[in-house]
């Protein structure tokens, strides 16, 4: 007998019909002989349709109640495929965030897992009932609703896994699990039996939106091995663990796109300390993420910065560094580049095997294509190439680190 | 200053127009400076969805999970209302049932309040803060959600107002107040500025639905005054409080009628301890209410009971009866008559005055109205005539004690 911890998300449980589809899964787990703690979102569409009521009643609804109206979308849920559960004759019962003891820490609407007292949970699963935990919520120590943010029902399901020593997280959702690449691009592309943290990571921050990253480091922190599979089929998914060492074999384990990039380049700053600070603090300030950073010093003695960022951020991030420039080198000038995206190829095998690089960039120029920035961290290599070649780009680097199917 | 609990009820915050309307008259008691919790239910039609949510996914939906599901409806509105406020500057939190200290007893969908603990909502008070409670429900001590069964929203509002120690409870709903008999049948009913506890509860108890038994039971065990009052308009309502000497002056509050009563008689009963509460324990396993109760004893030496009940629960009756009666009397027979209805005075004037009674039966017999079963108490005289009669019985009497308009 293993213990499971599913979850489910919206579109999952976004109508009678489909909440009645997963009580039958969860059914189908305990007909095993499998304990079940299912954690589970607000049916899709609710969110949307109480913060369009929020935001005709106010401009900008305060979000401690914003959180105390949201949560109210999980609540709804639990009882439900609880009911459902009940009703095919598995022994279900429900639990809202603070009932499955998560406790929060931080800002309304941004809640972060502070710690899980999962008492409740325990006492139930001694009594061999299947528990339902509202996902994206709980409360802080003042007894204050916080939700999770984007991604918070799968920060709750790893979580809660930990909490309550499952053997198993299965994050069900709308894909079967993390591809080499995104098959709509590289038709090539194969689903992946495993992965690691780093590398679910370091594909997820490029673009890949299988999870959120904090849930993924959430599990690595508290090393909770999950699997990522379809709620729609019964195909096995991809399992996300810690790095063992066949996992090193493999040289790339998947390639990544972001499009819709831009680039930002300032020239002419004095190569003095704090500079760079500031500029990026700059557009920090301005919550403008900035991604691939590339810097140097000309013959002159003057630095050059370039950094990437998403196209719709380019003219917010320009207001916000014509304003510190004029302050701190009103010398400098500033020069943009919209339409490029980014290319990463991304496997924990770069550590152990050399000329990754070499024939990433060898595999693209005998394709063509031109590279812009390039830069690397221990396990990923990314390039900015013209948006136009991007798709063109992702299917030769597959090809040529024999990712193809 | 003054510290009012005012409730609203699911109609009152059914729309968002209408959450913006009871928005506008918390901020115009602030303005008079005076500070305000308001209770309210679900938006109006929202328990009925989400009920109807809960039958297509099981016959006999848990009723823990139901509480779970209904608690819901008042976190959004408690949510919607408190945005509403905050977006016309009244600075503005809400508190959930659990939020506001609300400990309840009993079984689910039926819980009881058993005590609050308002720490929260006077923290926020004490920071001249409005509070918008959730009405309907609250937890029990191992933190699981109760509701409070019909009505549950005015026992919320009392509690409320006796734990903040309120120095007045307004319940604002589509009534204007308390009226000396329904002006639907008596046109010339009057608005009664004042009520005693026990006044209101007789009426309550024969069909005046302006609020159920046990909140204004709960008011008058702590004191609370109330009034009751409408939330479409600014006209004063009735107050209702303790019995002070002035209500002694009048004789008669009011009037009610209580339709679609049926009466059963059962004779030939042998007069020994313990019949009369077999045969009431056998309605009462029923769930059937019965209401009057006359008993006497025949020249014979055996009994004979009467009493009334709802049509609508006439046959289940008959075969609990019938049932009993078979093991503790077979010779016992019984009788049934349909197409009664009943027709009470209420007052606590009639403790210091004498001839009430007879007053109500002349003016019935001068009407040529036909009197059934009698039944008394201390406050409340009621009678039961043929319910084609009823009207004109109400509006005879109501005349007769000098109530007209």
């Amino acid at each position: 007998m293993a213990l499971i911890v599913q979850k489910y998300g919206g579109t999952s449980v976004g109508s009678i019909d489909r909440i009645r589809n997963v009580a039958q899964r969860i059914k189908a787990e305990r007909d095993k002989g499998n304990q079940v703690v299912a954690v589970i979102s607000a049916m899709g569409g609710v969110t949307d349709k109480l913060i369009s009521m929020a935001n005709e009643l106010g401009q900008e609804p305060a979000e401690r109640e914003l959180d105390v109206l949201l949560s109210s979308g999980e609540q709804q849920s639990i009882a439900l495929l609880s009911i459902a559960l009940n009703e095919i004759g598995v022994d279900t019962v429900s639990a809202t965030g603070r009932q499955a003891g998560i406790l929060t820490s931080g800002s309304h609407t941004r809640g972060r897992i502070e710690d899980i007292k999962p008492d409740l949970i325990n006492n139930y699963l001694a009594a061999d009932k299947t528990v339902v935990v509202a996902g994206f919520q709980g409360t802080n120590p003042d007894g204050l609703i916080h939700t999770l943010g984007r991604g918070g029902s799968d920060l709750s399901a790893i979580a809660v896994a930990s909490a309550v020593k499952a053997d198993l997280c299965q994050i069900l959702t709308d894909v079967d699990g993390v591809y080499t690449a995104d098959p709509r691009v590289v038709q090539k592309a194969r689903k992946l039996p495993e992965i690691s943290y780093d590398e679910l990571l370091e594909l997820a921050s490029v673009g890949t939106k299988v999870m959120q990253s904090r849930s993924v480091e959430f599990a690595k922190k508290y090393g909770v091995k999950f699997e990522v599979r379809s709620s729609l089929n019964e195909n096995p998914g991809t399992i996300v663990t810690e790095e063992h060492e066949a996992m090193e074999s493999v040289v790339i384990r998947g390639v990544s796109i972001e499009r819709s990039q831009a680039r930002v380049t300032i020239t002419g700053i004095p190569d003095t300390p704090g500079m760079s600070g500031k500029i990026l603090g700059s557009l920090a300030e301005a919550e403008i993420n900035i991604d691939m950073i590339v810097s140097n010093i000309a013959h002159d003695r003057l630095a050059r910065h370039s950094f990437t960022m998403h196209t719709n951020d380019l003219g917010r991030a320009q207001s916000a560094l014509k304003k510190v420039l004029d302050e701190i080198s009103p010398e400098a000038e500033i020069e943009t580049e919209a339409g490029i995206a980014k290319l990463s190829c991304v496997g924990i095998g770069m550590r152990s095997h050399s000329g990754v690089a070499a024939k990433m960039f060898e595999s693209l120029g005998e394709a063509g294509i031109n590279i812009g920035m390039i830069s690397t961290s221990e396990i990923k290599i990314s390039v900015t190439v013209d948006e136009g070649e991007i798709e063109k780009a992702a299917r030769v680097v597959h090809t040529a680190f024999n990712l193809d199917d």
